[in-house]
């Protein structure tokens, strides 16, 4: 789908406990630096349906597992992915589109690394009966 | 102690799943943005003592509880803290300083915001009895 990038990216075993990378400056789909922040969802909860119209998001899945769904209401187009570290890739989201998330593990956590700060009138939610995709 | 500044980090309360904050450009220790990794850490073992000689961290724990421990080998000064979520806050360690960190909870998980993308030439290691300290 146009707007959305999905990158794997690296897990590095170490007998102390592993590394999981998230972003680096020169990866595809970085759009400079506003804020980070993490956002959890119970299991069967459904946050969205949110879009961006400045922010571009870069998700990044680091507990439990998360099913993302993206929504293109110019092209009436769905894309959606589950991921996790078993499926373990980054989640770029450009701005314009729709975007909703749902907790499937026990517990699950997102961090988002956004170009920019939070900024409540650069956004619009609706609720999650207005555009109809079956989760 | 200089070069370490820990900063609380806001908890907003969802019914579907909290939101915490890590970092914001305009935030003080914010050093600019160069990749973003998590590390995991086993209950009872650490990780250090790595000194870096460039790279300003910025640390906050989204899962578990950990120690970590700052050194200043100049001063021969020792600073440490135990983060979670109950304890939210971000630990700035600017370059310089030697760091180790410790596993606490049974699954313990740290997010670095690092102003520099990783480069192991910028960075010196040493055995965790290279720096005695009371674990």
């Amino acid at each position: 789908m146009d707007g959305v990038i999905l990158t794997p990216l690296k897990q590095i075993y170490n007998p102390k406990g592993d590394i999981f990378h998230a972003m680096k400056k020169s990866d595809s789909g970085y759009d400079g630096f506003g804020e980070a922040y993490f956002s959890t969802i119970h299991k069967g909860d459904i946050k969205g349906w949110k879009k961006h119209t400045k922010m571009t998001l870069n998700l990044i899945v680091c507990l439990g597992e998360i099913r993302f769904v993206v929504y293109d209401d110019l092209k009436d187009e769905f894309f959606s992915v589950k991921l996790s570290h078993q499926n373990y890739q980054r989640l770029t989201i450009k701005n314009g589109l729709w975007m909703a998330f749902e907790g499937l593990g026990e517990d699950n956590m997102l961090l988002n690394l956004a170009n920019l700060e939070h900024n409540p009138s650069e956004s619009i939610s609706v609720n999650i009966d207005e555009i109809k995709y079956n989760f």
